[in-house]
Formats: C-alpha cells, structure tokens, sequence
C-alpha cells in the first residue's frame, strides 16, 4: 500500500491522480492533500478519500473545513502546501501545483526522503540545479508526470544512460499548429484553449500554442536524465501518439505510445517501477490511427522554443526569468490584457534585460521570480 | 571479450554479423564458423577473422581448406556445423543458418552451456517446445536476433512480463503489399525478390511476399516469450520504422524504432543487455520519413499468416508441416516450377491431411518434416 500525499488535489493532474486512486484501493491510499480554492471538491475529496491532512489557499476557507470536519488536520497557505507535502505518513508526494509556488514544498519533500512525482514543471524548471542535487544527497527519487518525460523514463528502463544518444520531445503542436505567425495576430483566449489532442488546464493549453510548454519540458528533461541540451531534440507529432523517444548511439530508439491519457503517466509514476491495468483505460490501436506524421520543428514559428533553449544553455536565473515572464504573461492574456503574440514579446524583453546569476540559491530564485512578474507587469 | 561461434557466415545475417564483429575488434573474437559452399568467400573470413574452427557443407571443400589452412581445424556437414556450434572457447552461438537444419545445432549447444543468439526462426517454429524447455533446463538464454524479436526484446526491457496485454508485430506487407489476390496470379521471381525495405536472403525475401515469414514471427514469438497466441498480433506498417512493439497492461505501448538494419538486432544480441556505437550506422529521422503507416492484417488476402496462426494454435508437429511444407513450396517457386499462389496452396494441402503428434521428440519432428518435404515435391 503506497501512501500518498497530493498537491493540487482539485487541478486537472490532481483529479486524475484521485481516479487512478479510485480505481487501485488496495494498492494506494491518499493520506494528505492541498488545494486551492474550489471547496466543493475539496469536501467530496474529503468524503470519499479520507485524507487525515487538508491544506487550502485561505485561512477562512481552512476554518470553514475545521467546522465541517472536525476530526481532519487542516492547515493554509504556503506553509499548508509544505505541512502536507512533508505529512509523515505519505511515501510519495504526486506535486500537480501550477507554477512556480511548487518549489518549496517539493525541496521540503526531498529533505523529508519523500519519493517525488513530479507534475509541477516549473520546479525544475525554475531550481532544477537545486531539485536534483538535494534528491542526490538525500537519495531521493525524482518520477516525471508529463507525458513527455514519463515516455522517456519508461524507454530508459533496463538501458544504461551512457548509451543514449538523445532525447527526442514530441511535440502537437497546439491548437495552432497550422497557422503562420500572420495568422495568429488576434487570435482569442477562447481559440488558444482549444487544444486538439491533450485535455489540460488553461496555462498550460496556452504554452502548448506558444511552444513554450515544449520549451519548458526540454529544460526539465535536462535536469531529469542529466542531459545537456544538445542531446535533446524536438519533432513536431501532430497526432501525440509518441509520447517522446530515446535515441540510444547503436542508432536504435525506443518510444512510448499510447492514447492521450494523462492517467498513464500519473499511476506509472505510482506504480513505477511496475505497472497495473489502467482503469477503464482507452487501448491504442494504431490501424485506426493510420497514419502518424512528423516534421522538423520550427524555431522562428515557434519563438518560445528558441527563448528556451537559449534560457537553458545560459543556466543560472536564466530559466527562472523565462518561467516567471511566461507565467505573467500568460495570465496577462488570459485575462484579456494583452494579445497572443504579446507573450512572447514581453518574454524575450525581460530576457534580454535580465542579468544572470549563476548557481542561485532558492532566496535569489525567489527574489528573481518575483521581480521579472513585476516588469512583465510593467510593461504591459 | 566475446567469443563468438558463427553458423551460415556466408549467408545475409552472418555476413552483417562479420560486419560487426569487424567494427568491434576489442568486444568480439570469432572462433568458430559454419559456412555453406561459397569457399571463396570463407577463404576471406578465415584470413581477415582468423577463427580455430571452420566447417564447410562438403568433405571435398574441407579437404581443400585443410591444404590451404593447414593451421585451421576443419570440419563438414551436419556433424561440422554441430562442432561449430559447441566449439569449446565460443561463449555465445549465432545461429544464422537457413532453414530446419539449424535445430540440431542449437540444441547441442544449449546442452553446452553457450548463449545463443538465434536467426534461424524455422529452430523455434519446428521445435520451440524442445529449445525454450533445453534452455530452461541449462540455463541459457536465448536472443532474438530478427528484428521484430529484437524490437520486443528490447522493449521488455526493465518491464515486467506479467504487466504484458499483447505483442504487436509490424508487417511491411513484402514486395506485393499493393496487390489483390487476382494481381498475384503469374508473378515472376524476380518481382517477388525485390523487397521494398529490407536487404534480404531470397527465402525470406519470398516468406515476406506470401506473409508466411510474419507467420513464423509469430510462431516465434510465442515460444521466445512464453506468450499465448491470443496475446501476440499483426499490424501492417510498409515503412518497417517500428520495427515491433509491446503493449503493457496500462495501456502503455513501448515501442523499438530505427531505419531498416539487420546490423542492429545482430549487435544487440552480441552486447546486451549493454549496447555499443554501430559502425556507420545510419540514423534515423522521423522528420525526413514524414509519415508512417498502419493499416489491420487482412488474413484473407494473407492466407500464409492464417495458416501460422492456426498451426501454432493446433501445436505439436502443425508448426513442423508448415515450416517444412513452406521451405519445400519456396525452393520450388524459386526453381520455377510452381507459381506464386500454388506455394499457399500447397502449404494448405499438406497441413490439411497431416495427423498431428502432441509434444513431439527430436526423431519425430525431423521424421515429419521429412516427409511434408516428400509430401509437397509429390504434389506438384
């Protein structure tokens, strides 16, 4: 029986990882969750799955739950995220929290020698230096959740890594694939939701059109397989039905398929490294697919891919800058405040200005984070 | 340092098995090879390998060498090839002989301990119950060396076996995929030879036209690993990228992939579980192939791969009657005496009035596969 504690319990990652949970009671039991503020979830997860530990965005929300339940633990705010990312019970923390407030919960975890599955990319993203050092020293495992990189981990099993000869990504291309940057001026939030194959939320839909999200999976699989950047390619797949790839130096690549189920990914996380029947899961069938395609990727199409390879290689607060701007920007355009093609222009801006700091500790990540969402707000 | 015995040197796969073992002078050492009656070409591998043993199919071409090689121990026939392949210094035999007569030799050697990497698929079609049951019995392992085989092994890699759903071998569909039935009717050799794909030997060049080869993959399959026929199925794919794939329980399908080159399953039979850099291997681009493939088996159009399926499920000597119905059909077609359609229709007469034996002996099934031989030339 795994323990399990779950950040972003009331998330798209969260609410899927609560399915797999559902459907494998004798493997798996939630002990400890946090959530924002979508408190009518939050009660049903508390009457179905029984979490001794509940941590929700406001105090108020928190004491309305204390009246309801008095027999739970509760707790808020960021210190609620890291009292049930370290809750003692739990084995593993599945960390589904958007954006960058996962950090600290996730290296909170590690000095607690909690077994990591890690949905919450801009973690490595933003401190992969940080991540992956601590998980050594603590001996501390690391499983990815995305898609991408779950396919990877699994294509990696059984091989020896000095074989690799690169990462390939996989990438859809997102919900508009097929226009040219001409054709992307105006586009609505609306239209940029829209993707054609995933069923995610709404940041990271909208990275999936700007290729950024891409952008941010080739700096988290640096920091996952310890890969430098040149072995990690992309490949435009427009059909996501290879997840991702390995390419081993006998020429040989190994690929993981599958239907778009982030379900997948999640419970071999879970269950890694052994695998279960996937609940009222949704068999591949290639001969009704018929046809895959590929193509090579675009770097002046898709700008953010470039802004993130670059924020890669040159390391140190680099990345950080180029998540922070992206998620201001993006929830800039969610809400209306800025155009599509806006993103990426206020990300390259605050790239170009930014001085990198190298080998930064979490404060200077922090104080990094923070100053670059107020000059994208600056600037708008 | 592997030390390598060699069966069918001069043929397809024991030539790119030189070619191999010549890019990896400080891993590999040949010592012992079987070669048929192309002298001139064994006279090469003995001076640029300089293996102990070397046996030839006639005693006037072994007397020949022993003059020229009077250094070298020689030996000939079937009793050649068997001291090849328990030749006491090779740790691993590579079985790349054509056809029935290589079971003999990989049951001796298997009594002798050596790791076999098997090519020779009519071994396991004719005989899988014996060779798995030896293998078990010894200890040893036996590597699939085709490449669909190869394909699955590699993706089972760090997998459990019980988490399997399904085998999924891929079928280019042979030099007359685009064709009906009725456009069968009066093809030459020399189209059924011109293989879209693979560089091949001209049987199995032959065996992928009539689907028979993937019906002895199949066959293969099962007793390689241990896997019901219900468990194991055929895609058609003409781009022969992915080369098989292994469907997991949780949906989750891994896949092998690579341009078409015998070279890498030989290698990876010879390295693993490690894996070593192909001399000039080309690489693979699934950006420059585009698109790829897939479309359901038709087993009427492909009565050969019905036919397989069936006999492995009857079991016992069914698998014997078609392999050694099919070598006898195939050597007629090549000679030009019968016509492309008449080797299924010979195959089928001849699996149709056979009597099965249940768990056949050694004695038995090469008795059977005799007489299918007699059975078919008399058919015709």
């Amino acid at each position: 029986m795994k323990k399990i504690s779950l950040l972003g319990a009331t998330g798209s990652i969260g609410i899927q990882t609560l399915d797999i949970i559902r459907g494998h009671r004798d493997a798996f039991q939630l002990v400890a969750i946090s959530a924002g503020r979508n408190l009518d979830l939050v009660r049903k997860i508390i009457i179905e799955f029984k979490p001794e530990f509940v941590s929700v965005q406001e105090k108020a929300d928190g004491e309305t739950l204390r009246t309801e339940f008095p027999e739970l633990s509760i707790g808020f705010g960021i210190e609620g995220i890291e009292e049930a990312a370290i809750y003692p019970k739990a084995d593993i923390l599945v960390n589904a929290v958007l954006g960058s407030v996962g950090l600290s919960p996730t290296l909170r975890a590690i000095q607690a020698g909690k077994t990591i599955a890690i949905a919450n990319k801009e973690t490595l993203v933003t401190a992969g230096h940080l991540v992956m050092d601590a998980a050594r020293r603590h001996n501390v495992q690391v499983l990815p959740v995305d898609s991408e990189h779950s396919a990877i981990f699994q294509a990696l099993q059984g091989e020896n890594e000095k074989s690799i000869e690169q990462l390939i990504l996989t990438a859809s291309g997102g919900s508009f694939r097929d226009r040219t940057r001409e054709e992307l001026q105006g586009v609505t939030v609306s239209e940029a939701l829209n993707h054609p194959n995933w069923s995610m939320g709404a940041k990271i839909t909208i990275d999936s059109a700007t290729m950024m999200n891409k952008g941010l999976e080739v700096i988290e699989a640096h920091w996952l397989f310890a890969l430098p950047y040149e072995q990690i390619s992309v490949v435009l797949h427009k059909e996501s039905i290879i997840h991702s790839m390995v390419e081993f130096h006998d020429t040989s690549i190994i690929a993981q398929l599958g239907t778009p189920d982030m379900r997948v990914p999640i419970q071999y996380a879970l269950t890694y490294p052994d695998r279960l029947p996937l609940p009222s899961g949704n068999r591949l069938s290639l001969a009704q697919v018929g046809k895959l395609h590929f193509s090579e990727m675009d770097f002046e199409r898709f700008r953010c891919l470039k802004f993130a390879y670059d924020a890669g290689k040159t390391g140190g607060t680099m990345p950080t800058v180029l998540n922070a701007a992206n998620e201001a920007a993006v929830a800039a355009f969610l809400e209306g405040k800025i155009s599509f093609l806006q993103i990426e222009d206020l990300i390259e801006k605050v790239l170009e200005k930014h001085n990198v700091i190298m080998n930064p500790d979490l404060e200077t990540i922090q104080g990094v984070d923070e100053e670059t969402r107020k000059s994208v707000i600056s600037l708008i």
